[in-house]
C-alpha cells in the first residue's frame, strides 16, 4: 500500500507521540490524508501526561486524537503470559509484543465506531511490531487495510533516518520531543520496558548501560532486602503483602517493590526476530519477574511430572506465537486452553526475599492443590509405600535396561 | 535381592563414608558378606581427606577399600549438561544425578578388574539415586546384580532411621562421622551440592536456611562486584580471565569466583522424583551457573530460530532423561548427538559482572559463528534488504491471517 | 495386597466371563471372600449374550453379578481418541486401553452404591491393563484398594498358566468357556479388537493369521468397492451416508461398512508396554479407522501450519497418556482442552471409497471453517497477493539464510 | 531482481524442458541474457529421453545445456527422509521438495565450474519450490543471486498464464511439449510424483482422477498379491527379495514392485504451503511407501519408549524443515544427527504382503538390535521378573495417583 492510495481518505494512525508519529502524521496530512491519531493508554511510565500526546498530534495535523484506555486489557494479557510462563528465548516477557495486540484490538474497536477502515502504524520494516500490528489487524478485522509508511517507498525516499525526520518537523514547526542524541530507544508500558537500537546494537555495550525506567540496577538497590508475600487464586494474583488487588494494581504494585530491589532490570537478550534477523534488547519488567517467579514456585507444587512436560512444551509454543504475531490464531487458542487447566490449580501464598536483584524463596503456604506431601517426601520415614516396593519397580525397569544392553544399544 | 543371598560372596559397595556406608558395611560383614568398599573421588568439597573414608570403611569391616578418581569424567559429564543447558524443572543442574552415573561407571570398571559381580549402594527406596545406580548398572553391565539394602526387608526391619544406625555403629565401635542433629543432609561433588531432608522438608524453611558449601549466600557476598571473562571453544570452556584451563579446572575456577559472589547458591526447587513423589531440594552450583549462563549468552548469538526451537526441546528431553536414570540409553544418545551439532558452534568470549548473586552481561567478543550482524539488526539503516520488501512479506502472510478470520477461527 | 487380607470382605471383581474370571472368583470365594462380579457392557462383538456371563460368574461362586451398560461412555471415549487422532506408536487406536478406564469408572459408580471398597481385576503383572485399572481407581477413588490376583504370590503359587486354571475349574465344575488350544487371546469391544499372546508372540506369524471379528481381511473383501459419506459437526460424527446417527450408532455403522471392506483389519504392531517390555499385537478397528481417516481429511482443511504443529504434538502426548494409564490426570486434561479447540472447527462431509482394505479420497464438501481457497491455491491465477510480493518475502528470508552460510553453519 | 539487471550476463536456468522452461529461456535470450540451461537427471519416469530436453532448450535460445546426473544424490536424500520417517502433514514423502535441494546443489557445482553467479528457476510466486531454490542457493552459495521470472513484474506483465506462454512459443517456433488441455500438472522424479493444479484444485475431484505414472491405482492392481522381502543394514536398504542393491537401485526396484500393487498411489493431501496458503496435491511414491513401511516395522522393534518419543518429535521437525526450505540449516543438521543414532540400529529383514494397495506384515527376522524378546513379552510365562514385582511398582505409582485425587486434580 502506498500513501497516494489514501488521498482524501480518513485513516487511523497508532500514535505514540514520538518523532515518528509526528513526522508521519504531518507528512500524510500534507498529502491530503485525514489522519485520526489514536493512542492506547498502556500505563507507560515514561509518558505520564497523555494530554501532551494529544496536543502534539493535533499540532502535527491530525484531524482528531483519541485516547483509548487499554490498561485493564494489557493487565489481562500480562496475566496470560504469566500463566503460560512464556518468556521468549530466555527471560524476555514479551511485554512489547503483547502490547501491540492490545493496542490493535482497542483501536479497531474505535475504528469500527467511526467507520474508518485503514489502520496505520509507525513500526519499521525490520522489526517484529509491524508483524504483530499487521497480523492482528488481518485476523480481527480482515476487511481493514494496513498502511505502514516505513514499508512505503515514497515515504522511505524522503526519510532515511532520524535526521531527516527532525529536520522535516522543525521546518514545519511540529513540536517533537526527540533529540538527536538519544543513545538508544525505548518502548514502555506498565508490563515492562524494551530498550534497543543505538549504542545497544553494539555487543560491547553492557546491560547496565541503560537507565532503568521501572526501578534501579541491582547494584544500586538497597543493601537491606525486603520480604514480599504474593497470593494467587486460580492463577491470578489477588494480593501482595496481604493487600487485596485487582490484576492491574497487582502488576503496578509488583513493579514498584521489585523495581526498587533491582529485580528483572537490565535483562540482556540477543533474539531471533520474525524476519530472521538477530537483534539485541535490554529489558526491564520487575513486576512480571516477581509475579512470574512466585507463580513458578506454585507451579512446582501443583504440576506432576507429566503435566509439567506438557506445560513446558506449551509454554515454549506460546512464547513463539506471541512474539511472532500469532496471539489470536488457532494455535495460541489451543495452547491457552491447555494452560488454563493448569492455571486453575495455582492457588497459594508465596513469600520471597528481594535483595540486590535476587529473589530468594522463603515459604509457600495455603496451596490446596499442592502435590507435595512432607510425609511422602521424607527419605527416612515409612510412608504410604514400603521402601521394599521399590525393589519390584526397579526389577521391572531393570528388565528393559538390560535388554537395551544385550541388544547392543549402549555405548561403553 | 536379599542380604542372605550374598552370604560368602564378595560384593562392591559404593561408599561415601557416611553413617549409611558404615552401617551397611558392618551389617553385611556380620552376615558373612565380603564387602569391598569403593569411593569415587568427585571433588567433594565437604570431604577433603579421602584417606579418612578409607580408614572408616576398613574399620567398618570392609575387606578392602578402593578410591577411584572420577573427577575428569565428572567434569566431562558436567560439560555435557552445560552444552545441553539441561536443568531439571527449573534451575537444578542435575549435579547429583550425573555423579551417580560417573560413579557407577567408574566402579564397574573396578569390579570387572576384580571379578566382582554384585554392586551395592546405600540409596533409599524413595529417591532417584537408586534408579540411577540400578539402570546405569543394568545398562553398562547387564550381567551384574544390584543389591540395595534400603529395599531389603531384612535390612529395613533393623534400621528404620538414623537413630538405629547410630546405635548400631556405636555398639560395634564403628567410627561414624554423623551426629543425630544434622538439620538436613547434603550430597556434594565438584559440580554442586544438593541439600534436602530434615528441616528442608518443611516448605516454611527458607532457601537461605542452608549453610553454603561452595560459596556464600548472595546477601553475604561482597558489595563490590567483579567482572569475569569466560572463553569457550567448540562448546568447551577453555579459559577464565585469560587463563587457559582444562574442563576440570575450569569448573573449579568457576566455582570459586561465582561462589564468592553468591551466584547459584541456595536455589530452591520442589521437583517431581522418578517415583512420582514431590521432593524439595536446595541447590548450590555456582560454577555451573556461571558457565551455563555465559554459554547461554553465546547460544543466543549462534542459534537461529529453527535450531533454537529444536535445541529447547532437546534440552528439556535431556534434563528428564538424566534426572530419571536414562543417561546411557538410546534416547539420550540421540539427543546428545543433536546437541553436539550446536556445541561446535559455541566459540567466543563472554564478559559478565558478578555481584551479590546476579550475573550481568558486559560483552561478547570473537564469536565466529555469530548470526548477529550489527548492520542487519539496525532498525534504521538500509541493510541487505529494503524495508519495502517487508510489504511483500506481510501481504503474503496477511492472506492466511485473513482467511483464518473469514473461516471463523478467530475469537473477537 | 494379598488374598488373605480380604477374607470375609465383599469385593468387586471386574469379570469378563472368561477362564481367568471364573478361576479367580472361585478361588477367592473358597478363601472366604464375597465376590460381586461386575461386567461392563462395551458392545463386545464376541460375547453377544451378556446373560451367559452372569450365569457363569454365579456358577463360579459370585454372591452377585451386575451388568453395567457402558456403551455410550465408551463411544464418547472413542470420540475423544478420534478427535485427538491418538494412535499409539503407529495405527493402534488404544481401543483396549480406553475401555479399561470406562469400565473402571462404571464399576466404581456401582461400588459406591453398594458400599464396596475393594476393586479386583484379572489383568496380569506384565501387561498394561493392570496399570490402567490401578491408576484409574487410585485417581477416581483414592480411598479404594485394588487387588490383583496375578500380582499376589499366593495366587501365583497355585496358577502358573492356563493349564492349572482349566484343571482347577474342571475339578470344581466351574463352567469355563476357554479351551486349551486357542492360538492367541483376544480382547474385544465395540471400538476394536486386540489380538495377542500365543502364536502371535512369534514374529514369524503374519498379521493375517488372526481370524477377524469385526470384518474380513482385505484380501477377502469384495472386489467391488463402496463409497461412503461421513458427516462431522463440531468434531462429532453425525451421519453416515446421510443417515443421522448418535456417536454410538455411528461407530457401529462405521464398523459394519469398513469391516466389510477390510479396512483397519489385521494391523500389526510391536509396541512398548508401560513396564518397558516390547509386546506384539494385531489389531482390528475398522470403524475407528474409517472415522479417523475422514476426520483427518477435515483436519487437513481446517488446521493452519501452526495449529497443526501443536495438534501433532498434543496427539502424540495423548496417545502416550492413554496407553500408559493416565487418562484422568492433569496432563491429559490439559491436552484435551487444547484439542477441543480444534474439534470445534471440524464440520463437514467427506466422501471416500472403501475397497480391499484401502480408503481413497473422493470429495469434501460443506466445510465452513476450511482454510482451503481454490482461488488462493492456484499457482497460476492472480489472487489476493501478487506473485511479485514473494520477491520481498524471499529477499528477507534470504538474508538470514546467507548469514547462516557466512557464519559457517552450512555444510557443503 | 529484474530481467533488465541481467542484460549481457550469463546465468544458469534450471530447466525441466517444459513450457515454462522454453518460454523463460526464449524471453530472457530475447532480452540479451545468455542462458545456460541445466537439467538435473533425477530418474524422472515421465521424461525418459534427456536428449530431447537438450534439443528443446537449445531451440529456445539457450547458449548451452548441461545435464547433471543427480540420481545417486537424490537416492541418498530419499534415504535420509526414509530414516527420519518424515512425511509432511500426513503421508507425503516430500519427494518434490528434496529434489529441489539436490537439483540446486548439483547445479551450483556446475555454476562454480563455469564462473556463473546467477541462478534462475521457473517456480511460481505462490509455491514452495521457489522457497527451496532460494534458501538452498543462499545457504550453499551466498554470493550467488537468484532470479525468479515468476516474481518479476516485467515477466508477469507479459505472461499471466499458460495461454500467453503457448502463444509466445508458437509465434517464435519454440518446440513446446505442453498442450493447453492438461487437466493437472505433474512433477516427477524417481522418488515420486506430485500432481496438482488444474482439476485437482477442486476438492470434488477424487484422488483416483490422476493417471498414475509409477504404477496403478489399487483398484487396478492384480487380485493376487505378492510377498516381498526387504533387508536393511544400518538403516540402509541393501537387498530386495534377496537381491543385493545399492540405494538407487533399491528405490527403483521398490517402485516397480510396489507400484504394480497400487501401494502409495493416489495419496490425497491438503497441505499448508510455506506462504500460508492451503494447497491440494495427489501423490505417488510406491517405493518410498514400501521402504518406509518396512523400515517402520524395524523401528518398532528397536526403539524403546523414550527414544521413540524423541524420534517422533524429530521426525515431525524434519518434515517441516524439509518442506519449508531448510534442508541445509543447523536445525536439520541437529535433527539428522539425532536420527542417525537410531538408523544405525535398523538392521533386519522384513517380509510383507503387497496386495491391492495394502501392505500386510508377514515376518521380521535377523534383527540384532531388536528389543522384542518373546520370553519377556509373554503374559503367561514367568520371565525375568516375577509378576509380583508389579505389585511394588503399582503401589509406588499409585501413591502419586492418589495424591492427584486428594489434591483436587481429578475431574469425576
Amino acid at each position: 500500500m502506498k500513501a497516494s492510495d489514501l488521498k482524501g481518505q480518513t485513516i487511523v494512525f497508532a500514535a505514540s507521540g514520538g518523532l515518528d508519529s509526528c513526522t508521519i502524521t504531518r507528512w500524510l496530512t500534507d498529502l491530503g490524508v485525514k489522519v485520526v491519531c489514536a493512542t492506547a493508554h498502556l500505563g507507560q511510565p515514561d509518558e505520564p501526561d497523555m494530554d501532551l500526546i494529544r496536543q502534539r498530534m493535533l499540532a502535527s495535523g491530525a484531524v482528531d486524537h483519541v485516547l483509548v484506555d487499554a490498561r485493564n486489557e494489557l493487565a489481562e494479557a500480562g496475566l496470560n503470559v504469566l500463566q503460560s510462563q512464556s518468556t521468549y528465548e530466555g527471560r524476555y516477557w514479551n511485554t512489547t509484543g503483547i502490547a501491540r495486540y492490545v493496542t490493535t484490538k482497542a483501536i479497531i474497536g474505535e475504528m469500527r465506531k467511526r467507520g474508518i477502515k485503514v489502520f496505520s502504524h509507525g513500526a519499521t520494516g525490520r522489526g517484529n511490531d509491524q508483524v504483530r500490528f499487521q497480523l492482528a489487524t488481518n485476523m480481527l478485522a480482515p476487511e481493514f487495510e494496513v498502511y505502514a509508511p516505513w514499508r512505503d517507498e515514497t515515504f522511505l525516499a524522503n526519510f532515511r533516518g532520524r535526521t531527516e525526520m527532525i529536520e522535516f518537523c522543525e521546518k514545519r514547526n511540529v513540536p517533537v520531543k526527540a533529540t538527536k542524541n538519544a543513545p538508544y530507544s525505548t518502548d514502555a508500558n506498565m508490563l515492562g520496558l524494551t530498550h534497543e537500537a543505538g549504542k545497544l546494537e553494539e555487543l560491547a555495550t553492557p546491560a547496565q548501560f541503560i537507565t532503568p525506567g521501572r526501578g534501579v540496577h541491582a547494584k544500586d538497590a538497597p543493601e537491606r532486602g525486603e520480604e514480599v508475600e504474593v497470593r494467587f487464586e486460580n492463577g491470578r494474583p489477588v494480593s501482595i503483602n496481604g493487600k487485596k488487588l485487582n490484576a492491574l494494581d497487582a502488576i503496578l504494585a509488583a513493579n514498584a517493590v521489585a523495581g526498587k530491589h533491582g529485580i528483572g532490570i537490565g535483562i540482556h537478550l540477543v533474539e531471533n526476530r520474525f524476519v530472521g534477523i538477530k537483534s539485541r534488547g535490554v529489558y526491564e519488567s520487575p513486576g512480571m519477574e516477581l509475579l512470574g517467579t512466585t507463580y513458578a514456585m506454585l507451579l512446582q507444587l501443583v504440576l506432576d511430572r507429566r503435566s509439567r512436560e506438557l506445560f513446558d512444551a506449551l509454554s515454549l509454543y506460546v512464547s513463539k506465537q506471541i512474539y511472532q504475531g500469532f496471539w489470536y490464531d488457532t494455535g495460541t487458542q489451543m495452547a491457552m486452553a491447555g494452560i488454563e487447566r493448569s492455571s486453575r490449580l495455582v492457588t497459594g501464598t508465596v513469600r520471597v526475599l528481594l535483595q540486590k536483584g535476587t529473589i530468594s524463596y522463603v515459604a509457600a503456604t495455603d496451596v490446596p492443590h499442592s502435590l507435595y506431601r512432607e510425609d511422602e517426601a521424607s527419605m527416612e520415614a515409612i510412608g504410604s509405600y514400603d521402601h521394599a516396593d521399590a525393589e519390584g519397580l526397579l526389577r521391572i525397569f531393570g528388565v528393559s535396561a538390560r535388554v537395551l544392553s544385550k541388544a547392543g544399544h549402549i555405548q561403553q
